[in-house]
C-alpha cells in the first residue's frame, strides 16, 4: 500500500470568500469531486479546536507531531529546508536582508524588507561567508527576495534570547537580549548583537549596495533575526511508524519540516513556494517518487498566498488548477486498488481576513480501506457532513494507518 | 439510573470485508437495529485518532484512563486477570510454555506453543510451584493452552527487562537482559534467567512430558516470558465516578483491565473467551448483575478472534448471534426509563488485514437522554453521520455521565 499526503496551505476559507461560498466550494473542480464521490470528508482541526496554527505547527501536528512538546521556533526548519546541516545545540534563525543607515543612537531602520531585494542575493551571501565572531561558527543563507536563514554553531548557546528587527521604520535596531535566564542566553544575544553590527559593516561598501543606491534603491546593508529556536528531536516517522517518505514541495520551510521528521527531500523543477508553481511537475514527482517510497508528501503553497493577498480569483484559480493538473493525473494514474490519498489543508487563510484563522480545514481521504461517504463534492460544508467527523491533526498517521503501517500501541 | 457497556472486541471493519461492506454493515441485526433506532450513533478512536490500538491499551483508554500514562504492560492484566494478587513492585508477565532442547549453546527452541498444549497443564502449575530463586518469590498460573500468567515478588525489582522468547525455532532462548539503566533491571534480569533454567529442569521429566514425547507430540518444557509490566496505579471508577461496577468477561486480560479500574468479576459458566461463548449466559449475568450494581461491563472477543483468523463468515456470524442471543434479551428486559447502553469495539479488526487498525469505531448510545439520531441501522458508514460526532475513548465515562454518575470538574 503507498500513501498520497497532499497539503495546499492556507486551503480552507469562510463563506465571506466569495458571496456565501469559500473559494473551495466556488471552485469548478470535478476531479476532486470524483475523488470525494469514492472517498470520505471530514474536518481536522490542524492542531486543536480553537488553536489558530502557523504553518510550521500545523505541519507538525499533521504529521503526527505534538508541537506543543516540540516546536521551538521556526528557524530551524527554514536552515534545514535550506539545505543546511543543524545539528543539536545550534541556534537557527529566519534572517532577513533589510535597510539601515548609521545614527549616533544605533542603526536606524529604513526597510524591513530592503526594498524587496530581487536580485544579486548571491553576492551578499558570499560576502557574509566573512562572518566571523568568536566562540561562534555562523553560516548565513539567502533564499528568495530579502529572506534568508542562519544557523549559529558554537558550546553552551541558548535559544532564549530576543529578536533585532524594531518592526518600525524610523527606530534603531534593537540590542538582541536574553528571554529567559538560562545558561547560555548572554553569550548568544552578545555572538548575535556582534553579528548584526558586522554584517552592517560587511555588506554597506559592497558593490552591489553602491550600485542599488545609485539607482535609487534601498541598500541589503544588515541583517536582521528572528525566530530563534533549536533542532528538534523529533523521531523519524520512519522509526516510529515504519513507512519511508519523501517530500515535495517549493517553500523551504515545508521541505525543512518534513527532513525534520525524517523524510527525503525530492526537488522538483519548477516547484517555486508560489502561484505560479509547476503544479503538472509535481504530479509527475509524486507518481515517480511513489515507486521508491512507501508515501508521498507534496505542498502547494500558492492558496496560502493569495488568501494573504485576499485575492479571491486567484485562490479560487489555484484550486482549479490543482484539480485539472494534480487530481486529474492522479485519477488516471494512480494504481487505486492499492493506494491511500489525504488532501487537507494546513489552516485556513480566509480572503477577508488575510491571515490565518482557527476554523476546521476539510480533509478528503480515498483509497481502498475508506468507507465511502455519500457526498459528491468537496468543500467546507460538506466536510462537515462527512462520515469521518472532526479530529485533530494527525492525517499522515491516520493517512499510514489506512495502508496498514501503523505500529501497535499495546497488544 | 443503570449503565450497560458492551465491548465486542474488534467489532469494527473496513469496506474491504464483504463485498464493499463492513461485517457489521452484513451482518442481519433487527435487534441492533431497533436500539440503533431509539439512539444515536458515533465514531470513537479508542486511543485517539491515528493511534492504533492493543486491547489492553485499548480498553483502558475506553474505561476513562490515558494508557500513555498508566499503561506498562500486558503482563499485569494477564496476572490480574488469572486472578492472582498483584501489588505495588511486582512484576508481572504474560508466560507461555514452550519446546526446548538442550544444546551446548543454550536452550534451543522446537516451538513457542509447545505443540499448542490442549491437557495436562494443571499438571505443569503444580510442578512449577517449586520455582524458588533468592530474593523472589515466584507464581505460575496456566490458562488456556500453552498460555498462562507468571508474577515475581521481591524487593528493588524493574519492569525494563527484555524478553526471554527468541520467536524462531532453531534458535537458543534470549538471555533477559535490562533494556534501560536503571535499579533493579539488572537484578529482575538474573532473577528471569535462573527462575527460566529452573523452569526447563523442574519440566523436562515431568511423566506428562516423557508421555507426550512418547506420543510424538512436544514436551512442554519451559516458560517463556514476555510482556513485563508493573501494577499500574489506578484510581477506580468507584473512587473516581461514584458508581460501582461489575464486569463478565472470558478472556483473562479483560478481567484483568476491568479489575485494575475497580469492577468486581462476575464469573459466568460458558463464557470462553471464544466464538463458542455462551452469549445467553452473558446476557442473563448481565440481568442478573444489574440489580446488585451500577453498571456492568460485559466483553465479548469472537468478533475479534474472526477477524484475526481473516473469517468474515465467522465474524458476522457472531454479531449475529450476539444481535439475537444477546440485545434482544437486553431489549426485552432492560427497563428503558432508567438505564444507559453504550456498545462498541476496543478496535476494528478487518478481515483483509487480520489484525488490530487505526480505523474509528462505530458507537451507539442509547436510553432516556441520549437524544435520537435520525439513523435507523448500527454500522460504520452511518455511525460516521451520526449525532454523537467522533471523540477518542472514554466511553465508559460518558455512559456513567448519561446515567448522571459524572462528578463535577470545576464549579
Amino acid at each position: 500500500m503507498k500513501g498520497i499526503f497532499v497539503i495546499a496551505d492556507g486551503l480552507g476559507g469562510r463563506p465571506t470568500d466569495l458571496n456565501g461560498n469559500t473559494c473551495l466550494e466556488a471552485a469548478e473542480t470535478p476531479y476532486l469531486d470524483a475523488l470525494a464521490t469514492r472517498g470520505a470528508l471530514g474536518l481536522v482541526d490542524p492542531i486543536g479546536p480553537g488553536i489558530r496554527p502557523g504553518s510550521d505547527t500545523a505541519h507538525l501536528s499533521l504529521l503526527g507531531y505534538d508541537p506543543f512538546k516540540v516546536y521551538t521556533g521556526r528557524g530551524v526548519f527554514e536552515c534545514l529546508g535550506m539545505g543546511m546541516d543543524v545539528q543539536a545545540g545550534d541556534i537557527c534563525f529566519r534572517a532577513n536582508f533589510a535597510s539601515v543607515e548609521s545614527s549616533a543612537e544605533g542603526l536606524r531602520l529604513l526597510d524591513r524588507r530592503a526594498g524587496r531585494i530581487s536580485e544579486g542575493q548571491n553576492e551578499l551571501e558570499d560576502a557574509l561567508r566573512a562572518l566571523s565572531v568568536p566562540g561562534a561558527e555562523i553560516e548565513f543563507l539567502a533564499s528568495t527576495q530579502h529572506r534568508g536563514a542562519l544557523r549559529i554553531r558554537g558550546e553552551g548557546l541558548s535559544r532564549f534570547i530576543g529578536e533585532t528587527d524594531p518592526h518600525e521604520v524610523g527606530t534603531v535596531l534593537l540590542a538582541s537580549r536574553p528571554t529567559q535566564d538560562v545558561p547560555g542566553a548572554d553569550k548568544t544575544a552578545d555572538i548575535v548583537n556582534q553579528m548584526t553590527q558586522q554584517s552592517f559593516e560587511i555588506l554597506r561598501d559592497l558593490p552591489l549596495n553602491k550600485k542599488r543606491v545609485a539607482a535609487g534603491q534601498l541598500p541589503a546593508n544588515v541583517l536582521l533575526v528572528r525566530g530563534a529556536a533549536n533542532c528538534p528531536v523529533l523521531p523519524s516517522i520512519e522509526s516510529v511508524i515504519g513507512a519511508r517518505g519523501a517530500v515535495i514541495a517549493g517553500g523551504a520551510l515545508y521541505r525543512g519540516v518534513a527532513e525534520a521528521c525524517g523524510m527525503d527531500y525530492i526537488p522538483v523543477q519548477g516547484a517555486t513556494g508560489g502561484l505560479d508553481t509547476n503544479i503538472k511537475a509535481k504530479a509527475a514527482a509524486i507518481l515517480r517518487t511513489l515507486e521508491d517510497y512507501d508515501y508521498v508528501f507534496c505542498h502547494l503553497k500558492g492558496t496560502d498566498n493569495a488568501g494573504h493577498d485576499k485575492n479571491a480569483a486567484d485562490k479560487k484559480a489555484f484550486i482549479e488548477r490543482m484539480d485539472s493538473e494534480l487530481f486529474k493525473v492522479l485519477i488516471e494514474r494512480v494504481d487505486w486498488g492499492r493506494t491511500h490519498l489525504a488532501f487537507t489543508g494546513d489552516h485556513c487563510t480566509p480572503i477577508d481576513y488575510g491571515d490565518h484563522t482557527v476554523d476546521p480545514v476539510p480533509v478528503l481521504f480515498v483509497g481502498p480501506n475508506i468507507p465511502r461517504d455519500p457526498g459528491t463534492t468537496f468543500g467546507e460544508r460538506v466536510a462537515g457532513q462527512g462520515g469521518l467527523g472532526r479530529f485533530s491533526g494527525r492525517v499522515l498517521p491516520m493517512l499510514l494507518g489506512y495502508c496498514n503501517w501503523a505500529p501497535k500501541f499495546g497488544s
